[in-house]
């Protein structure tokens, strides 16, 4: 009887499947790619002079990702939005020509819904990004796209991760008059990264099994990838993982790397990984073990390195997170956790 | 013979004389305000739409605090700006209309005086807050804010912070034309809250002597003072520090919280406060240590408190990390560090 389930689960099960099920999902979204285009088109239509993107944990990763993509692709100032300074101090800024992006899978944390009903009566043009056309936060919003990867059952986030950042990506492509070419093979190329790297995922399983001190950086792009890795490793395996852009790592956190300490560098082709170098020569310098994830991870020192297929740098963190995804999974797995239901969270925070 | 010191230094002894020095060095701002007001009659000549401030490190943190005051006190949107975006993709944003501040107490860090010069010729009104003010920053700047902190001779940024941090409100302030008249006794302030928070710095340093891992949370103009507290923490002491937000806790990193884990809460009265309760019940419950340091850490469970000198909350933030900043020197001494040259770390990173 579905909906009333007696089935013991294993645990992870329901990560598992999610993660196996991004390359479908990913190009069944860009085959619906003209629904997103015409949300572009409405905005082309009241071209904004600046952005702003509201999100919370998983989602903030992609808010991340839009707003480089926003500065970079269409030129416009971006701003990540601190939803306590409207819903606790009663923030109520001057929001006319401002393209306002909220991101939220469930489309139901009563903060975001209550920042983007602010910023439209204050005259942003808003626009959610959720997995959950029927809403609150779509009906909040006057443009919406729905990302649609299925309902997401394990509380960790990661079908519905891949599939906000592809959605953002097309999204942003399109305003600026782009058809979403470098997006195209996403399906194919997110497939052989799941294949490619089933013997990698393994070996850094057993290789950090007993890890404690859990650091992980990119630069660019991909910095959101390290951020959303950190988040996967804290939240499934209980890991103190942090983040650090490559360059933040250097002013000070540096310092606290030692031969304990195990460093995901996310490193993939393109203008971020020159500025890895010297990140990761830091790091080893201080004995750091160095797993580098990326399409170009042969090119960094390491100790370990787990390749993705090359893309558009611009799409490649919708690629990068998938092997870590795998990480995550299986160290929480090893450490006899469920990845699916980790101790003291929810799928839907509702923070205030 | 100064200039060239031949005298063996006590480590930190930099260090504690800088955090001593700060309730002059602030009475001293207050006293200077007028040369602040001018750059801010300077911006309300050319009224801004959008703000965009850049910093890296304990600036970044500044930059925060000063990105909450401008969109609850000034109503403006304001971003965070990702330095790679222009000096890794060449991002060449339309700046009309933007109100660009870049905070760093060297001026030296080649990738802020590019984006900085590069800001400038995009049309934004460009402002430097900066310790030194013959650097190539403030010539790079249209408008400069000089904090007059006087030289910092530890790697770890202490009265250079409380100092930009009184800067940028002075700043923000008058351009809404206030006289700041909640800054007014604000090196009082920072006194008696150093003096009273002897005792509890010394239960702090005793507790966590042997602690490994450490969270650092606030929320509001608060989360500021949890970021940079968790840096001063992992660049002295080379702990594991991670910051989160009270809201982000609780998506997700929340499940990494056990007894193990020390968690350095920032409570001070506001609005703030309440939002904190819900967050520190939440890790009280998986079992962690709580030590609460505020105006308001009597009001919330915790298992060690640190009282900070009331005051309004726009400005707490400039007395709350007075006695984290001891905390970090303490636990430093306690575990074999010098805190005034860390392992690995140069005064002014130069990154690119």
């Amino acid at each position: 009887m579905e909906g009333n389930e007696m089935t013991e689960q294993r645990p992870g099960e329901h990560m598992a499947a999610e993660i196996s099920q991004q390359p479908a999902i990913l190009a069944g979204i860009v085959e619906r790619q003209a629904e997103i285009a015409e949300v572009a088109e409405a905005i082309s239509k009241r071209p904004p002079r600046f952005a702003l993107l509201a999100a919370r944990g998983s989602s903030d990763h992609a808010a991340l990702y839009a707003k480089y993509l926003i500065e970079v692709l269409l030129g416009l100032p971006c701003g990540l939005v601190s939803p306590s300074t409207a819903t606790l101090y009663g923030a109520r800024p001057d929001l006319r020509d401002v393209l306002f992006i909220t991101v939220s899978q469930s489309g139901g944390s009563p903060d975001l819904i209550e920042v983007t009903e602010t910023a439209r009566r204050q005259g942003a043009l808003t626009v959610s990004v959720t997995n959950t056309p029927e809403s609150p936060l779509r009906a909040a919003a006057e443009l919406g796209v729905d990302i649609g990867a299925g309902l997401e059952k394990a509380v960790a986030a990661t079908k519905t991760y891949s599939a906000t950042l592809l959605s953002l990506y097309l999204l942003i492509d399109a305003v600026r008059g782009g058809k979403g070419e470098d997006a195209e093979k996403l399906g194919e190329l997110a497939q052989q990264t799941l294949d490619g790297s089933v013997e990698g995922v393994q070996r850094a399983v057993d290789r950090y099994r007993f890890v404690d001190r859990v650091l992980t950086t990119g630069r660019g792009y991909s910095y959101a990838t390290a951020l959303e890795g950190s988040l996967k490793l804290a939240e499934t395996s209980y890991l103190a993982a942090r983040a650090y852009s490559g360059a933040d790592l250097l002013h000070g956190p540096v310092a606290a790397v030692d031969g304990e300490t195990a460093v995901l560098a996310v490193t993939s082709q393109g203008h971020g990984v020159g500025a890895m170098q010297e990140v990761l020569e830091a790091v080893g310098k201080r004995g750091a073990d160095v797993l580098a994830v990326g399409s170009a991870s042969a090119d960094v020192p390491a100790a370990l390195r787990i390749g993705v297929a090359p893309s558009a740098e611009e799409v490649a963190p919708i690629l990068e997170i998938l092997p870590i995804q795998r990480i995550a999974l299986g160290l929480s797995l090893a450490r006899g956790g469920d990845p699916d239901s980790p101790r003291g969270l929810l799928k839907v925070t509702k923070t205030r």
